[in-house]
């Protein structure tokens, strides 16, 4: 098999409700480079499909299960991760309680929507944090 | 590199319009196993968006300049595929003119929506299909 493609990935915006009451959405300070805040995510597995990466990925870097609200869109741009050319399927997705960094994860916090801090983000985050956010 | 993801894929429902009229939409028959009537797709190559896969692979199979009007879906169901896993970003296209079969394709047609033979559609095509035909 000589065929080539991206990298697939998945990111989650996590939209954290304490009793229906939204919080913020998550985002996390990474361990590895690029170093700096990202939404959570990961690569997707052979043999898995891209929701259940999704929330096997939240799971991992944030301890919260998730429950996917709709696909946000790909985000395919090959410089957008200064490795290697990923694409990536962003969810919009919702969850209670507290998250707490692992994986990749060094830390993982609750942001306001107005207190995003996108001059710290890597990837196309802050972009794709834009894109939601217009479209709320 | 020892990541491994699957393949990723573009797939494209095409609607064809002549003068403002909405005509139908382009399946094609497959050169290549599995042999049967398939949505125009391919892989996408490292190095390129998935916007630009598709409307390169839309050109290749069809013959077709399309321009994207949204992303369906994302399919990535390990079993789509019987050779591989793939998972598919499927965008919702126009385009204007006749297709003509090329590259994979070794034909192309305009199907109206109420005449698509969906017991002859390979992979995943003719669930695809359906949901498009369901937010319409």
């Amino acid at each position: 098999m000589n065929i080539k493609t991206p990298f697939l990935t998945v990111d989650g915006i996590i939209k954290i409700f304490e009793e229906d009451k939204f919080k913020g959405i998550v985002l996390i300070k990474r361990k590895n480079p690029p170093i700096g805040l990202a939404l959570p995510g990961g690569f997707v597995e052979v043999g898995e499909r891209v929701e259940e990466a999704l929330i096997r990925e939240m799971k991992e870097e944030t301890s919260l299960d998730v429950t996917i609200e709709r696909l946000l869109g790909v985000y395919s741009d090959p410089k957008r991760d200064p490795r290697f050319h990923t694409a990536s399927c962003v969810f919009i997705c919702n969850a209670k309680g507290i998250p707490k960094g692992g994986d990749d994860a060094k830390e993982a916090y609750i942001y306001k929507l107005e207190e995003i801090e996108y001059d710290l983000m890597v990837f196309d985050h802050a972009k794709i944090l834009k894109d939601f956010l217009e479209k709320l």
